[in-house]
């Protein structure tokens, strides 16, 4: 019989997620959509399963089984996919729906899927929480994801300092290319050098410049080939990376020179100045929103600005070791995405919210505080005979707006109490024999009970005094329950 | 060009939603999920991809393409599949955390994929709402989940008469077969029977005769082979579908004898006669829920009470034709699927709310009524130059808890008008050089000017007069816009 079980096993990159993390996550969704919606942004929900050429391919590790996607065929042996970000559907959907009123300002909630290496914290499945307009090209529609994405943040309690948008624009980096005599049509060549540029986190300004130039061999041995830039262009660039950035006026007067004479530089930074301006008049300074170069976003599709917010805060792991979050959102303006489908331009910009390393980073900060008792009140049986009775009680507290329940298990009262501990519930209700033809209930406060458990020795005392325990007559259970719940 | 263009399409059977649906769905779950925390239920969430091996063949439709569900290779050439429902995830959850105490009552919101036929309102990826309390054997965890479906509809607004539970138990069905001299461990004939009894609301009786019989050939033709029971057999089947169910004390009497002396037939009507009582202490008479024996359920994995919930009323639909929704939530015990992993039984019960089709429902019962105009404030943009001013004007309605934003397209003020309007937008904000210069802004209220525009005939009347429109200080339009919004 053993060897026929089936064995309970879970996807390697995928998880579960239990309770009070759930409680907390929806709560947490429910506050950004506040935000989205205060901003006149609209929900949309796409399917899970795409074409997979209506995804495209933009996902930065190309090299990955199946270019990071998790794809299939279909029954009419089409390939299909689970959707890798929510903006590849979104731009089907502006194609599809041309009655749609421009700009559209769409955000929507959910999962999305990759088929990338797993590693602490990086899951194969997880949701995003995206905003977007579609169908401008202006940048107040950019400068308001910005500002989106900061009111998130503050409402959410990440306050000023706690967190930092850096903004950059892909074609100030095309300005720099350009200038230094590299040949911007070579498409693959191209995206080589942006996804040199957005390794820099993970293998620093050396690593960039051999990815720059020759490749790069990494600790492991692995050799990741180079963009083959000539010295000079890669240095080129690395000033570009090198501009100061504390505040935005100076970055944007920094590039001025280094994009000068380049028609796409000098639009890019005219865009960002424009964006500075709006962000300005949105109180957002330079201790909320920096100019960035480094930042060029790994994703295939963009045109335009980009951006990462990224949570600042330090934070001590279980370990003791000092870490920090990262970044927890990004985006920016992908022009031509709509266009695959429509063969004309619909300009849009966006950012989808990591809404998984947001919690995670959040829970981080309240870790080590005790966990609350919260959740039901139990119901406990103790005598089978009476079920309806307890059905009855539980119904009476329901109806008084506490959450409660009747214990469904078989085990005895002892067990039950040991539940309803194990599961930190903040009271139970016992009634017996007794109880019943007195006309009264038992109810045990479980966090009081924890706290005088321990200052007890002697068990003879404990059960004779049963602390945390009063029996009180039916009509006051009520008010007794709400007692203890409000102390909490 | 155009040949190369990508073709913007979604899969068959899947689809996209919009705006105002997507905001009372969520709206509904959190009336539902507030029902399921009331009684004690935590939340769970699992991945949308398991092993194929661990969600198991439970499907009624073996017979589609993958038994009806959407499965693929993973990268070390392994069936992986979408989950087909969130009840084979749990007991997977369950026997993989020994821990978790138990009886372990957990809920759980998210999609599920079937690879069947699409049709009218049925897709192949939907949101299911479920609860389950895993680790009793206690019929009060079954009379407890018939009592949150009825809170649940109840909180939606649903009222008694308007929906209605119909209960059951396979192990009576296995009574009657036993009695009737049919071999349950012909597991195959079993579940024939079983899907021919739930097929009764599409083929009639009639249809189930012939199921239980020879077979059916249906009107296009197909033919569905039957379970080949003896006509005796099947005389002894219908006569227990055919019992009167009106109410529940009269249904378990009159099931008495078409299982007595089977032990597994009585056992069931034991069962069923303690949820009857425990449905009665909650209050829950026959008016909510029956006993039906019709009900068997088409899942394979169900061992004990089965269940439906179904809404009742009529609604007209856009052709004029009566329809009732029919079945929108389901369930049942389940005591052998965390045997598959563990070896030992872990029995559970517990139920499935299709989200989608109960809020199909509840807008169905809403059609015709005019769509409100709402959503945010549109800030109209005169002069582009002023756009710093146009978003801190947006920043002060929403400081003072008024969505607004600012147009970020780039056409006229009469587009901008129009825009609004085709969103349905309650009211817009236009500030020229004008208003700057005097310190006011001008307000128009679109729902009102649309009942005036279609008073006034003459064109230039309407020009001059500018209805629904007022000019105020800039101080006031606060105070003006929460006029024309609470008027809404």
């Amino acid at each position: 019989m053993a060897a026929q079980r089936t064995k309970a096993r879970i996807l390697k990159g995928f998880r579960d997620i239990f309770g009070a993390t759930l409680v907390r996550r929806r709560r947490m969704i429910e506050t950004i959509l506040g935000v989205y919606e205060r901003h006149g942004f609209s929900p949309l929900e796409t399917p899970t399963i795409e074409y997979a050429e209506v995804l495209g391919k933009y996902l930065p590790d190309a090299d990955l089984p199946e270019g990071g996607i998790f794809a299939f065929r279909d029954e009419k042996d089409e390939w299909v996919a689970l959707r890798y970000d929510l903006t590849a559907p979104l731009s089907r959907v502006v194609a599809m729906y041309p009655d749609l009123p421009l700009p559209y300002r769409r955000y929507q909630v959910g999962l999305v899927f990759r088929q990338e290496k797993p590693g602490p914290g990086r899951f194969r499945e997880f949701t995003q929480c995206d905003i977007d307009t579609v169908g401008t090209a202006q940048m107040v529609a950019d400068a308001e994801i910005l500002e989106v994405l900061c009111e998130v943040f503050e409402a959410l309690g990440i306050r000023r300092g706690d967190y930092l948008l850096r903004v950059s624009n892909r074609k100030l980096l095309n300005g720099v290319l350009e200038k230094a005599g590299i040949d911007l049509a070579d498409g693959d060549r191209w995206f080589t050098v942006v996804r040199a540029i957005d390794k820099l986190d993970r293998v620093g300004m050396d690593g960039v410049r051999d990815l720059l130039g020759p490749g790069r061999k990494d600790p492991s041995g692995d050799f990741t080939p180079g963009a083959r830039l000539s010295p000079g262009q890669v240095e080129a660039v690395l000033r570009f990376l090198a501009v100061p950035r504390d505040d935005r006026g100076t970055t944007l007067r920094e590039l001025e020179p280094l994009v000068a004479g380049s028609a796409v530089g000098e639009e890019g930074l005219a865009e960002l100045a424009e964006i500075d301006t709006l962000l300005a008049a949105a109180e957002l300074g330079s201790d909320r929103v920096i100019v960035d170069p480094t930042v060029v976003r790994g994703l295939g599709y963009y045109t335009g600005p980009v951006f990462e917010a990224e949570l600042t805060f330090e934070i001590t792991d279980e370990k003791g070791r000092v870490r920090r979050f990262g970044s927890v959102a990004g985006g920016g303006r992908y022009d031509d995405l709509v266009e695959r489908f429509l063969g004309r331009k619909v300009p849009a910009t966006g950012a989808a919210l990591g809404v998984d390393r947001l919690l995670a980073a959040l829970e981080e900060l309240e870790r080590g505080r005790e966990k609350p008792w919260e959740g039901p009140v139990l119901v406990t049986v103790m005598d089978r005979d009476r079920l309806p009775e307890y059905v009855k009680i539980a119904r009476e507290l329901r109806a008084a707006g506490i959450a409660a329940e009747v214990y469904t298990g078989k085990k005895g009262v002892g067990q039950q109490l040991r539940y309803a501990d194990r599961r930190r519930l903040p009271a139970v209700v016992i009634a017996g024999e007794d109880e019943f033809a007195a006309g009264t209930v038992s109810i045990k406060d479980l966090a009081r009970g924890r706290v005088l458990a321990e200052q007890v020795d002697d068990r003879d005392t404990w059960r004779r005094e049963r602390p945390a325990q009063v029996t009180v007559p039916r009509e006051r259970m009520i008010d007794t329950i709400r007692g203890i719940l409000g102390a909490d």
